[in-house]
Parts: structure tokens; C-alpha cells; sequence
């Protein structure tokens, strides 16, 4: 067994920029599967590299724009990247999504870094909750963990969702007991666990992960209520990266027909097996009946989280917008129309988002969480627009984003200048240029970023039936119905 | 000609209560009309009298809610009613918002005093702006106006829509002059104005009016390009109010079948013949190249102020709620399903006009401004889905709400006990409680105050086509499509 | 008690012309309120008479149209009009679907008597069934009434809505009886039935209703399993009219507020009391495993019925066209573009009900049925598009229709000329021609006709949740997932 | 140059089963690209296999369902396969949108043979209209073209989409006159064209292409309006087949990572270089006059076509219905409700195309059309609905559909039986089937056939905008109109 000590000690000098982050993930000793196949560096991966970049642009963001990415931390009482900031005032997580949409604009995809920043805002509020109830010191184990982590300047991911096996049963009645991730041993150093954690976004470009439950846990659940930080490089743990809609295309076609060549999402699943977590690093073990207020802050910050999309909505909007010069047609009538009908639906969200931000509120560790009912709101618009914008763009684009003929068509030698002919637009437009706009369309609508464009914002932080649940839990109808009874006359006799 | 003081004479005393305020407009000599008649005493007229009572409740919920409707204004050096108060920071249009939603709560109609509001706080910082380009003396003329009314807690209407004639043509290119509001006569005292003002709200109910030009102007119409304030009691001044659904079921059925018998909204065409306006009410005369300014900003608050339709929307989602229980249906999960729905459109409006209030940022005078952008978003947003939120409603009351005797077939003899019958709800509901909430869904969705939940909605504030011009104004797609480019690697060769 | 042929006495001579139906309703012993009062002569009643007008035009265009409007019936061997007539092809429901639409462009209204049509196909195979199975002679009972009713050429209504009490119980089990129509009374001459039913469109204005059950029966209510035929005259029934919004404003206000001054719906509540009816008007008693076929042949058939709201559309994108021209902006782009999303919607219901009887499949009696799926799914759009096509209808229109001035300040000395100068629209159109179009368009989409066109569209024939659990039964999943298994190779082996 | 009995000469004896025709594709010499590589056997090509599976199933489908999929010819006086007849009918068109959607449900995507069905079908009634004006003979080459055609049971494709170059020009404006396909030279044989057609369905998978105008031509554009047929292995074709979303899956990760490995579509770009075509193939050179009668007619068929969609739509809700019984959630209301919504939409669109063709009309060659408003209306909610299926499909499939391993990581002995453990859905659910309903879901909504099933529903057979065009067009405002003014009372003196 290792150290907490010796657990840090590759971590001593801070990582400062998006090269020194990239650096910092190679030759670790990782368990990572893609398509049947070990990787060995996922940073020479070139399916798994794109992922990387947009996890690095994080950092790079730091530097470029501090006033959105960078914040003054009390905790280490140091200037962190603002991944690694508890929120302390409204302004926070204004800024917070404000530096959301733009890494969204500059990536046009999922740069994976939110789930573990909301996973620290829960933490701190959940662990300092308990130790107020139970006597535990979570929260100090929390502080000091986030202060190395804040020091070190690394990338914590988030790790929740569980398999869940028979849905309509508790972790406890579970036939597997690994269909949720548990405690299997104790010892004097610290605690065991096994299970998994499937679809978890950008876990082998973290440092560190912290794993919570994934949802509200009953007494004989103590086992599975269970929260910790662990290394990704931990004995144990065993990677394999989901497949993406035309994940290879970077591989097969090249960079044009990739769409958008440097950034990607990237999700996995997480196999635990008798992963062990120094007491130093456990943050709950057995406080179950705080496992769905643990759940629900979570959520109700990364709800709002997916202002993201807002960033990759604008990237879209910008695309179409392009694809209708190069086709000649920016001034019809209609295209206009669908532009900005485009844009009021990525600015409903924005707005609902950051209305969410603006109305949160402090909770006893002085964390500030996100309105919970406008969150829920905010991410409920999520599952929706996208997909309505992404059909106004592909309506703008037209259907050469499925049918244009591959970059490497482009540089065949008789096949090459005929499309170029053909494919001209507008006097003016570079014939590559105008496929690359394309591409670009594809990428987020049809192709590899859609996988976070749509699909994700359809099923992360919560598909749209749990937020349902939760607006139903919060829309106060006993005061609603006392104003309709009201005007109503409701209680007036009949004359 | 009378002069200033004399104009203000009869405003000694502040208003204080909601009765206060219904006294002061008894025996004012007010050239009204409705239906054909000239109507002398509003306060007594059955029709008029419920959007008397609305626009009291801007009163009593200064007094009941200070928090909310009460605010020191530096200008008079007191504690103001809000509708009299210029915005001095995002926290004041929060607080504003938050108030117009009760106000919808309580009353469930338009309850008129935003118009006013609206046009102060634009008025404040244009007439700033030209002091500043002409060398005039607007401003200190509307602080000394607003100081006399925030003292005397009057109620200042706005009138911006003029009748227009050929949508085509300018003002000065109409065959009719008055087509558009405009000065006719200039004195050493003051000046003479002619045309009209249509659909204007609230406007009898008010004690003064500001007008506004309701449009860009141009270097030829600078007799057009005026706004003053007037006495609604001034000489030269016709009002017909306008007729609205089920204006006369007060008179002709009774207060049940009324729906909401207490409140209703109201909207009446003025017409303006040779008005004298003296100087020192005089706040823009021939500037027309602030028109455009004037009307952006009055439109940029304005738009915001429709978050009062959220609570409108309270009142009708917990009416749908009232009516389910009453059938024994309230747990059915569609119908859940649908409150749900209701409250989630409910709140996007809610968060795209608080996220607009949160984001508002000051110009030169001091005063703050909605968002531009989120504000068009957020009245685009009240274009649409009051629509969908009513239809919900008469999707959960039944089809009672248009087949339902009349209040006065209960109270006959023969056929009341026959409705008592067979109108029962659910065991234990009062008849007459459940009717009267599914006249409130009928007054709601498609009775007297649909006029201000719906229609109101959509052209209210600009219909939604002047949303959308100024949606493409602000979308910025230069910048999105420079970052669409920038992943798309335009400009990259291909290789 | 009188004889069959004593109720049918008065029934002699063939009623030919609109003007002979009208005239056929006067003389009537009918126990009818409205608003409080006794209704003598619903004919001479101002508020109930556009009802009758609607009614009348059934007549009248059998004469201008006997293509759609006169068929050949082998049951009375005669040519009949077509809401006596038992479909006996697809062409015969097409033909009624184009009937249907051509009366809602001629009236913009309920013209009624679709409840009744569709009320005799469903008797007419329902009969027969039962027949088949229980040896009873209902079908020829059945028969003998609609050849008598087709030889007089009489209207026939339809009644089904009974109040339901306690929804979550059966007939037999309410607390009291009546809440659903049943037997109270047999003797050797007929039936004797009390209850009630709500909602029915049309009664008063009818010469006979067949009353049905409103939804499946169980072994235990056998009492409450009944069908007749009744003369709307008989002894024991009372009739309460139902309020519309804007009833009154063709009294109040004069034929131009009235927006449509000729035609309206009607519904009412009808009390049964001890209503006697003679065993050969009585077409089912007691075999309640019949009662839910008959209940889904008359949906099936009366689904596809609102078909008539796309004449309404077509009258109200009209109207809205026209609105756009008299404010001189028909060739702006957006306007035009929300006509074609009007008739674009108007004509997928349009479609929808037309695919439905195209479809249609004969029963073992010979009767055509519309399409089960198609029907239901026609029904659910008109649960929808209506409610956006007058959304966009008042979006062109302006909110004008909401605050305009009555016809009665028109005819003021004072104001009418002021009225005529202000709303004067583009040069040439004549501004009480403007004037009638807004207010056309606002009784169609908040005035005494939005009745039919909304709140009836969602609730008529089955509220929304109706038609998905049909479309839920009609959905064939198991095909369906049987398509989805052979395409995914679901039971190869992975390799 | 080769005489027409010489191009025909390998036609001799007709294709009867898929396995014939797959055969037929064999060994010809074409000149097609994909992915810059020459593709010599496209049968024996992975990718573009499955788009050949999918045209076969048009000919077993024939001998399976002969009801739906052969019928009589008077042409060649024979039973001929259903795509190779003129619809002579409503009945016709009905079974012809039958088995489309038949086929939609076999094969989950596009199986190509639509476009040259319905070339066949538009060229029939427009060289019989050209022959009466100009005296050609058009009409018997074609008729001989298609009974050669019908004997040896060949597929036909259709070309029509040129690149267009500058879209504001007329084709004889073009800078390059390649940017509309034309004829170059004419000599005593025939006449040899040049230029180019994108997004060409199913051209590498039939036998004989059908070229035509891709729009209106003026009095200019004569060697533009050119109508022909040619070998798709004609000298001076090239063809470079569109790269579409995943489609290398089938190669890179295995069967089930395919989603549906057996089928998908096929687009690409020809090229034509002075290809020749004998007179007896020409239809139209010259007559410009009828260019836009032949583009109104092909889309008017082509529109309705896309009732296939529905067919994919059944394999859509199969696949989610199966998604949610693996979860073990497929009793849960918000599911049930979902797959009721996305039946109802599926059947939406298949109730507009076959009112379509119930209510088809014939033209003068005899041929039967589908209604043009109808099939206009049926398209355009083909550009929506799919989208909205698709979205409700991922919704109720979960994310898994885009995080899931690769079927090679399942063949690893390491992490397979991982995924296996915790893939594992309800009890007795195999995981194997489980990941291949998610990829066959991601397949359509995501993936491959999501190309046919959104983007193609989109664009094929015209983009929204032009079904909106043709929808203003047939609007009929001036009925409409006329309708309003009379219920309005319009011209109707105010009293």
C-alpha cells in the first residue's frame, strides 16, 4: 500500500500550460482498451488525441482570458484555474459558464472538465454537511485534498453513474453487488472498492477522479455510499473507451473529413476492482442518507453546466451562417429566418443557464449551488433546442454534408479536379474551404461532436425525465393553486 | 394656458392606499368613450372598474411587499413606489421582475403601469444623451418632472404606438400628418400636438401620459420626433376604450361567469387634438436622430417587463391543478406530465427576463438596462408559449370551461339543482368552487383576460417579428462564423 | 304514453330547404334555459339563433351541392342527405370528409350535426352485431327509425357525454346513479331513462337524438348499457345553453363585434328525466359487452369528422391574408411564410382525415369505418395545429383585435370619425371592412368561434389522451420490434 | 460509336431474384471512386456493399409480396416489377407507398430505386405533352426505352441535381456551362452531353441512368433541357460515391458496431464527359418549355416517396420499445407516451402521403399523379418529424447508444467479460442483443442510415423551402379569402 505522500509525489511542480498538461499524461501505467486493443499512450492515440486537446484548452484558457478562468481560491489561498474553484459568490458561477461557452466556442465539443469541477462543488457542501451531523472530518480530508489538487493545478474528473442492473431494486437487492460501486474491504489504511462507472466523460485525460453515488441510497446501502478520490492511474482500475459516430474518420479519411480534426469528447467506462483509497481520501463511507443530497447538488450545478452547448451552438450557428455565403444564399429571406430562430433558442438556454447562476444560493460550507429549479429548467431547454438547431443547419447547409466525397478524393489525381469544379460555390470561396465548413456541420450534427452536441445533451447530468422529477418537486402548486383560488373566488358563495 | 404649478396643483398629497389611488381619479372631466357611450365616472363603470382594481394592486403591494415595490430614488430623495423608479443596478431590475411576477400572481391581467415605468427609464437616459450632443436642458426638465411625481406617487402612463397609416412611408411622407404623433403649433409657453396613440394601456387609469415616437425618425421629421408629459385629464384629448372578450359577462352574467370578476386589463385608442404641452414637460422636440435610441430602450426594458405573464402563468398552472383535483385526476401521470410541462415554459420565460435584469449594464446617465439581447429573447420566448401553456390548461380543465351554464341558471329555481347535480366533482369539492376555477381557465385562455395572456403576448412590447430584427442585430456572426472557420481549418490546405 | 306513429306524426312532409328546417323548429314544447332564463323560441333568441343558421346551411348545401351533400340510401331507397346516411363506401366518407370541409369554409363555426351522422353509423353495425349474437331485432328497429327520418329528412343529434361522477368508478357504483344515463323504468310499451348528458352539440337545434353510453360497460351495468331514439321534445328533458365567450356581444354590441354575425355553436347540458322511450326506438338494453364497440366505432368515425376545422382554417388563413393586405404587408417575407405554415398545418389534418376514409374497412353490417390509427392520429393533430395556425393568425393580424373600438363608437357623432381617420388602413380599403375582418379573426381565435375551433378541436370527439391510448393499442410494437431485431442480427452470435 | 441494340445486348435474359441482380453489377467496367481509390467491384466493396443489399431487396420483394411489388404493364404487356411501372391509378400509387414503406422496414435505410421510379413516371407524361405541341416523337422512344426496360427487369436510377454553379444565374449565364448538365455536340447518332449530377442515389447500383433538368430552363437554355438514358457504365462517366457518417464501421469495428451491417444507402457524384446517347434515348433536347413541368412532376411523385420514411420509423420505435425492455423500463408511462408520440408522428407523415396518392389525379399521358398540395404538405413534415422520432428515440435508448465499447473489445478476453458483466441489462436479456438494438439505434440517429433517414429527409426531392414555395403557390388565398370576407360581412355597411 501507498502513501497519500507518495500518492502526490509525481505531482510536486504545477502544471502550467495546455503542453505541460499534455505532457503530464504520458508514460503513466494505465489499463486503457479502445476497439479491442490496449493503449499504451492515449495522448499518440489519434482517435483518443482529440479529446485530449480539448481537455488542454482548459489550461490555455487560464492564461488567455484570466478574468473568466482564473479565480483567487481561499482554500490553497493561491490563483487557481477556475476547474478547481469551489463557488463562493453568485459572480463565480457566472463567470464559471461565461468560461463554459467559451471553451465551447473554441472547441466546438466536449472539453470534459465540468463534471469533476461540480463534483468538487458537491463535496465541499455534502462533506461538510456530514460533519456537522455525524462528528466525521470529511470536509478537512476534502480541503486537504483539493488544496494539493489546487497546488498541483490538476485535471480531478467526476466519476457517478453507475451500471444499476435491475433497475427497479436498491444497490443492496441487487444480484451483483458490483451493479453499484462499494466498499468490499476496510483496513486500517483505508477502504476497497469494486464495481464500475460507465459513460464517464474525459476520465483518461484526468489526474485524479472522485467517485460518488448515483443516487439516493436506504440504510442497507451503507456499503455502496461511498464517495473518494483516487488516482486514474490506481491499481485496479481498467479503461475501455466507447466508440463515437465516425471516430476513425481522423484515421481513415484525414483531417478535412474529420470535420473538426483537433477537438473531440471522449467517454469510458470504468471498471473498479478492489480499488484501494486511503481513509485521507475517502470523503463518505456509510452517511447514505446523504448519498441524494450529494446526487441532487451535483446535478443541479452540472445542469447548468451545459451553457457548454450555448458555446457549441454559437460555432453551429457560425458554420451554417458560412455555408450560406459560400452557397450565395446569406441574404434570402428564409435563411436569415433560420439563423436567427438558431440563435434565440442558444440564447433561451444561455439565459436560463445563467439566470440559474445569477439566483444561486449559499449553503452552510458557503458554497453557492445553482437555483435548482432554473437549473433543472435550463438543462430540460438542453434536450431539446440542439437538435432543433442542429436540423436548421443541416435545412442551411444542404446535402452535400452527407454525400461530398472524401479529402482523399480531393488528392486523387483524376477524381481531385473534378470535384473541385463541381464543388465550386460563390466566385470567391476556396472549394476546400467550403467542404471544410461542411464537415464542420457534419462533425456536429451528424458526425463525432454530435455524440456531445445531441446525444449528450440529452442523457448527461440526467436524462430529461429526471429533470421533469425535479421541476415536479419544485413547482410549488399548493401556492399556485391558492392564487387561482383567489381570483377564482373560490370559497364565495354563489350569489 | 395653464401653467406647470397649476398643472400639478391637485397633487398636494401623496398617494398612499390602493383606495387612495381610486378616489384620485373620481371627478377628473375625461372625454371617454365606450361601446358608444361617453362613460363619466370610470371608477363606476362595471366594465372599466376590474383594470381599475388591477392597477391598484401597484399600490397596495408597495405597502404589503416594500421589499419588493417599494425603493429609495436618489432623484426625490425618498422611498418611491417602484413603478416611479429609474434602475440604478442590475438589482433594481431584478427586483423589479420579481414584482411584476407578483403583481401577475394577484391580479391574473395586465395590470398596466409598466408602459410608464418603462418610458421613465428610457426618457432618463436619452434625454441625458441629447442634453449632452445639443447643449438642451431635457434631463434636469424629467428629473424636476419625475421628483414631482415620485413625491405625489402618481401614476404615469406611456403612450408609444402610433396608427402609422402607410406602413411604407415616413411620417413626413404621410397623406395625413396625424398618422403619426406630431407637433402642430409652437408658443413661447410650450407646444401643440396632434395625432393618436393606439392600443395604449392602462392609460385612463393613469394620472400622466408620456409620449414617445414609436419609430426611427428621420432628418424630415423632426415635428414628429417629440416626447412630453401631459396631464390624461388635459384639454384635446379623446379616449375609446377598446372592446375585449367577454368585456360585458361582469354585466350580463355575473361575477362567476366573469371568471376573475376583480381584475382585468385595459386598452384604449387616444386621440390627441392640439394638446398644449408647456416647455418644462417637453423632453425631446425635433432630435430626431434619438427617436431610434428612445425606442430601442423603452422596447429593451419593456420586453423584460412581460416576465409579469409568468405570473399569469402561475395562476393558470395552479387553476389546470385546481380543475384536476376537482375531477379526481390530479395523480393520473399525463396530467402531471402536462402541469409540468406548463411550469418548465413557465420558467424558461422566467429565466430568459431575470438572466436580461442580471445582465443589465448602465449608460451614461446612470441608469441600468436590460440586456439587449436575452431581453428580445425572453418577450420572443412570451410570444409563444403562453400559447402552449393555455392550451395545456384547457387540455387538463375538460370541455366545461366552454359548455358551462351560466352563473344565473344555478340560481334559478328549476335548473340550479340540476346543475348542482350533475357538476359534481369528486366528493367533497364544492359546485360553485369548481366552476369558478374553470371560469378562470375560460377567462384566462379564451375569455376577457386572454386579451392580455395571449394576444398581449405576442404584439405586446413589438409582435415577434421585431424581436427577430433585433435578434439578427445583436447575433454577432462575424465572430461565430471566425470560430466556426478556426475548427473548420479554413484556410488550412488540404494535404 | 303516445305511439310510435303519433311521434313521428308531425313529421309528414319532408323538410326540403334551410328555410323549412328553420321553420320545422318553431312551435316546439321545449324546456330550455339560457343564462337564467326560459327559451320560448330558440329560433327568435339573438344569441341562439347564428346556431340554427349554422344548422340550417346543412340543408342548404344539399341543394348547391348534392355531389357532396345528397346520396342514394338503400335503407330508405331514396335520395337522402348525407347526415342521414349510412357510409357504405371509402368514396361516401370522402365525400362527407369534402362535405365537412366545405361547411366549415361556409360557416366558420360548429355547424353540429356531425355527432348524429356519426351516431347512426355506429348504430347501424352495432345493431347488427348484436343482433348476431342475441338474437334481438335492434338492427331492424334501427332501420325502420332512419328510414322514417330520412323520408322527413329530419335532424338527428347525437348524445354520449354523461357527467361520470366519481371517475374512478363504474356506473353501478356511483353514490348516484344518474351520473351516468340509465334504465330507471321498463313497461310493456318501452324504456324510461334518467340521467344526464353534457356537452352535446347541437340538441336544441335538432328534431331527434339518439342517446348512447360514453364508455365500455361492465356485467353490473347492464341498466346503464342503453340506446334509443328520442324526439329532442319528449317529456322529461330539460335543455341548459351553455355560455359562450362573446354570447352576448351580438346583443351588447352590434353585428360587427360579433365578427361572425350569422353563425355560432351550440352545446348544452341535457336533463333526462324518467324519459319514456318505445321498445322500437330503443336500439340496445342491457348488452353492455356491446357498449365499448360502440363507443370506438362512433370515435372512429367522429375523429375523422374534424376534418370541418380545415374549413375554419381555410376561412381563418383567409382572413388573415386579408389582414396583412389591409395593413399593406402581404408580400413581406414573414407574412407569407406564416400563411404557408398555416395551410401547411391546416392541410396535414386536412390529410390526415382523408387518408382515415380512403382506408376505410367495411363491418359485418356493410358499413364503412374510417381507419382506426389514422383516425385517431387525424383527431390528435387537430388537438394541436389549430391552436398555432390561430397563433399565427393573430400574429399577422395585430392587437388590434383586442382593442378596438365597438361598432356603437363607430356610429358615434363624436368618436366615429375619429375611429374612421385613425384605423384607416392601406389606401383604398374601406376601414369597417378592416375593421370586420380583425374582428372575424378575433371570434375565430378568442371570441364565441374559438370555441369550436380550439377548446372543441382538443375535447370534441375525445380529449387528447383519448386518441394516444387508442394510437398506444393500435401501435403493433411487437412487429415493429421484430423489424428492429432482424436489422440489428438481435440472436447472432457476436464474433 | 455503338448501336442501341448493341447497348442493350447484354440485357437479354431478365433478372428474377436479388441474388440475379447482384450478379448484374459484376464485371462491368465503370469508373467509380470512393475514398481516392478506384473501386473495380463494387459488390465486393464493404462500405458499399450494403447499399447493393438494399436495391436487391426491391427485387426479392417482388417474389415475397407480388400484391404489393409486381403488377400488370399494358407497356411491355407483362407482370413487371413495381419500380419500372407508370402508375396507371390511386390504387397504384397507394401500393407503390405500401411497399415503400414495406421496404423502409426491411431495410432500415434508402434502397435507391425511388428516384429512377419516379424519372420514369414524370418522363412518361411529359414527352407525351412535347410530342402534342412539337410533333416529336419523345413519347414512343421512351415508351420502347421502358418496355426494354420492364423486359429484362432492370434498375433504372434518376439523375437530376446539377451543381448549379452561381445560383443566381440562368444555366446559359454560367461562367462554366458544365455547372448544368447540356449537350455538347449533336451528331447524326445522337447527341453527347457534359456536366455533372450530385448526390446521385443508388447510380452505381442500377443499370440505366434517366439524366433530366434540375429545374426551370428559359428559351436560352436549350442545350441545358435535355431528358435522356444511358448505361451507367457509358463511356466518359465517372463517379465519385459520398462519404457518409460511419462508413467504415462495417470495416474498422465488426457486424454489430455496424448497427445494420446487411444495408445502407449510397450517394454520389457523376461526372459526365461528352457522354453519348443514341436518339432513340433522348426524351427531350431543346423544349426548355417543359423543363418545369417535368421537375413540378418527378418531385410531385418524389415528395410522396417518402412515405419510406415510415418504414424506418417502425424500425426506430421497434428498436426503442426493445431498448426499453432490456432496461426493464418499457412499463414506465413517460416511455409508453413516447413511443405513442413517435407512432403518432411515423403515421403523420404516412396519412399525408397516401392521401396523396388516394387522391392522385391523371394527366394527359394517363399516367396518375399524387396530389401536388398533398404530397407537397407530406414532404415537408418529412423534414421534421424524423428528427423529432429520432430524438425521442435516443431518449428512451439511453447514452449508452454513444459511450459503448467496440464488439472488438467484447471479442477481448480481458475487458470483454467486463462489459459483459456490466452491460448486462434486465435478467434474460442477452448483452449482445441488448448493444445491438443500442447500435442499431445509433445506426439511424446517429450513424449511418441517420444520413437517410434526417439529412436525406431534408433535402431528397427538394429542401424545405421549396415544398414551402409549392405550398404558396397552391394556397388558394383568393378562396380563402373570399370565404372570410363573406363571413366577416365585408362590403357590408356598418349600421
Amino acid at each position: 500500500m501507498i502513501s497519500v505522500e507518495a500518492l502526490w509525489a509525481d505531482f510536486g511542480s504545477p502544471i502550467v500550460t495546455a503542453e505541460d498538461y499534455i505532457d503530464s499524461l504520458r508514460g503513466r501505467d494505465m489499463n486503457i482498451f479502445f476497439m479491442g486493443e490496449r493503449v499504451l499512450e492515449p495522448a499518440d492515440h489519434p482517435v483518443i488525441r482529440p479529446s485530449i486537446n480539448a481537455m488542454a484548452e482548459t489550461y490555455r484558457i487560464a492564461s488567455e482570458r484570466p478574468e473568466l478562468a482564473a479565480v483567487h481560491s481561499d482554500i490553497a489561498a493561491l490563483q487557481v484555474n477556475r476547474f478547481l474553484h469551489v463557488p463562493a459568490s453568485p459572480a463565480d458561477l457566472v463567470a464559471k459558464h461565461e468560461m463554459q461557452r467559451e471553451l465551447g466556442r473554441r472547441t466546438g465539443t466536449c472539453f470534459q472538465r465540468c463534471v469533476g469541477l461540480d463534483a468538487i462543488g458537491a463535496c465541499h457542501s455534502v462533506t461538510f454537511d456530514i460533519d456537522g451531523k455525524a462528528g466525521t472530518d470529511y470536509h478537512q480530508r476534502f480541503l486537504a485534498f483539493l488544496r494539493r489538487a489546487q497546488a498541483a493545478n490538476i485535471v480531478i474528473g467526476g466519476a457517478m453513474t453507475d451500471p444499476k442492473g435491475d433497475r427497479s431494486k436498491a444497490p443492496h437487492q441487487q444480484s451483483d453487488p458490483d451493479m453499484f460501486l462499494h466498499v468490499v474491504r476496510r483496513d486500517q489504511r483505508g477502504i476497497y472498492v469494486s464495481g464500475a462507472k460507465m459513460h464517464q466523460t474525459g476520465a483518461i485525460n484526468s489526474h485524479w477522479l472522485i467517485f460518488m453515488p448515483t443516487m439516493r441510497m436506504t440504510a442497507n446501502d451503507r456499503d455502496w455510499s461511498v464517495v473518494g478520490a483516487i488516482r486514474v492511474d490506481s491499481p485496479g482500475l481498467t479503461y475501455v473507451v466507447g466508440r463515437q459516430t465516425n471516430d476513425t474518420r481522423i484515421v481513415d479519411g484525414g483531417e478535412m473529413d474529420a470535420g473538426n480534426a483537433r477537438f473531440a469528447g471522449q467517454e469510458s467506462l470504468i471498471v473498479f476492482n478492489e480499488v484501494f483509497v486511503p481513509h485521507q481520501h475517502v470523503f463518505m463511507d456509510g452517511e447514505w442518507n446523504h448519498a441524494s443530497s450529494l446526487v441532487e447538488r451535483f446535478t443541479t450545478y452540472h445542469r447548468s453546466s451545459y451553457v457548454c452547448k450555448t458555446g457549441l451552438g454559437d460555432v453551429l450557428i457560425g458554420a451554417a451562417a458560412s455555408a450560406a455565403e459560400h452557397n450565395g444564399v446569406e441574404t434570402a429571406s428564409h435563411i436569415k429566418d433560420k439563423l436567427v430562430e438558431m440563435t434565440h433558442l442558444n440564447e433561451t438556454i444561455y439565459a436560463s443557464c445563467m439566470a440559474a447562476a445569477h439566483q444561486s444560493k449559499p449553503v452552510a460550507s458557503g458554497a453557492y449551488i445553482n437555483d435548482e429549479m432554473l437549473s433543472n429548467v435550463a438543462k430540460h431547454n438542453v434536450t431539446r433546442f440542439p437538435f432543433e438547431i442542429a436540423r436548421l443547419a443541416q435545412d442551411i447547409a444542404g446535402g452535400l454534408i452527407v454525400t461530398m466525397p472524401s479529402e482523399k478524393d480531393l488528392q486523387n489525381n483524376e477524381v481531385g479536379p473534378l470535384i473541385r469544379k463541381f464543388l465550386q460555390g460563390r466566385d470567391g470561396v476556396e472549394v476546400t474551404d467550403r467542404m471544410r465548413i461542411l464537415r464542420l456541420i457534419e462533425n456536429m450534427t451528424i458526425g463525432r461532436n454530435a455524440v456531445g452536441y445531441l446525444t449528450e445533451s440529452l442523457h448527461g447530468a440526467g436524462s430529461p425525465q429526471a429533470q421533469r422529477i425535479q421541476i415536479a418537486r419544485g413547482m410549488k402548486l399548493d401556492d399556485k393553486k391558492a392564487r387561482a383560488r383567489n381570483l377564482a373566488g373560490v370559497g364565495e358563495r354563489a350569489k
